[in-house]
């Protein structure tokens, strides 16, 4: 579909539009823009201004730079959020997934990503010094690490470790292993060798 | 990820309006929602402004009912295009999967869709009239009909049919038969039953 001609110019800019997003090929991308054609306009209009005004007036906390409609985060605003316990991950993704779970009562610091020299990206890019600012400074008692297994992620977390190591505080990471409703035939070695190694006392699995 | 708090009502309704795009999940929509976040602004209001426009700004050609950025469609207007020969199709993706043959140098008719009570679409909801009107007062001396082979797309062909039969004009349906490079034993037993019944003089396929 590559030297399609377009009847039009714009469904033709529409097409190219939607096709830079990530996973959204050429035909995908004619699709959605023959669907906005067949919206009411104020579909479409709430459409773009939704996708607008998340750009622009979106902010980041200022206190663990997950990102929130105000200065600061409603997680990091709330009473109810343990100020000593902070868990250290790469993304809002994956504040939020923690969310889900309802088990997590401390606050977060947003990474931003990780240490990948690959891809450019330098501890300078993430938001590691306000973490150790945060922890020199602040009430924090407990640090956890919550990074992809990746060898990015491990750089990272030893990076992070050593700014942290000076001061009094506990680092902990969060538990790896077999996945729960996973049959154990499943679980790839490393996981099922690490599960085996950090096992733990039976009663408290209860 | 149904009851996914979101950190930030922006995202959340960013989200929403992605997740109503065909094909994209409240996952995808997430995704989409985070890569918008780390554009630039002067992108994602291209991004919006391409698609608002398309919206707003596109006409239909009053010829053919194809998309056009002007009252007559570019096809329609070129002197090129032999207007005593109509192609009828359901819908702009038809028109441009038969451009991008460049075999077709007639004029072409957008229906809107097919008749399809199930969907409450009769013919009244299609452009019909218009159809039978250009053939009564026009220079067609030749309708194709190039409609998806459905219950529906059959009813409809038959629909047409009958309104046009009291005019002189000739009426064709383009060629089925087994794709071109498909192997024989993978082709559908109706289509290769139908390729058999409307075998055609070898010198004709060279």
């Amino acid at each position: 579909m590559n030297n399609s001609r377009y009847p039009s110019r714009l469904l033709e800019s529409a097409v190219n539009e939607f096709a830079r997003l990530p996973g959204i090929g050429r035909k995908t991308a004619l699709r959605l823009a023959l669907f906005v054609l067949k919206q009411e306009v104020d579909d479409v209009v709430r459409f773009t201004s939704a996708i607008r005004e998340l750009r622009e007036e979106i902010q980041h906390c200022k206190v663990c730079f997950n990102i929130s409609d105000s200065e600061v985060c409603e997680i990091c605003a709330s009473p109810k959020r343990d100020r000593s316990l902070v868990c250290v991950v790469e993304s809002i993704r994956d504040v939020m997934a923690i969310e889900n779970t309802q088990q997590y009562t401390g606050i977060y610091h947003v990474l931003g990503g990780v240490i990948s020299p690959m891809d450019g990206i330098g501890p300078d890019d993430l938001t590691i010094e306000p973490l150790v600012e945060k922890v020199k400074f602040g009430e924090v008692k407990e640090v956890i690490f919550a990074l992809s297994t990746t060898m990015e992620g491990d750089t990272t977390n030893f990076f992070i470790y050593r700014k942290l190591a000076p001061h009094n505080i506990e680092m902990t990471t969060i538990a790896r292993g077999v996945s729960i409703g996973d049959e154990l035939e499943y679980a790839d070695e490393v996981t099922l060798g690490r599960s085996l190694i950090n096992r733990m006392p039976f009663e408290k699995s209860l």
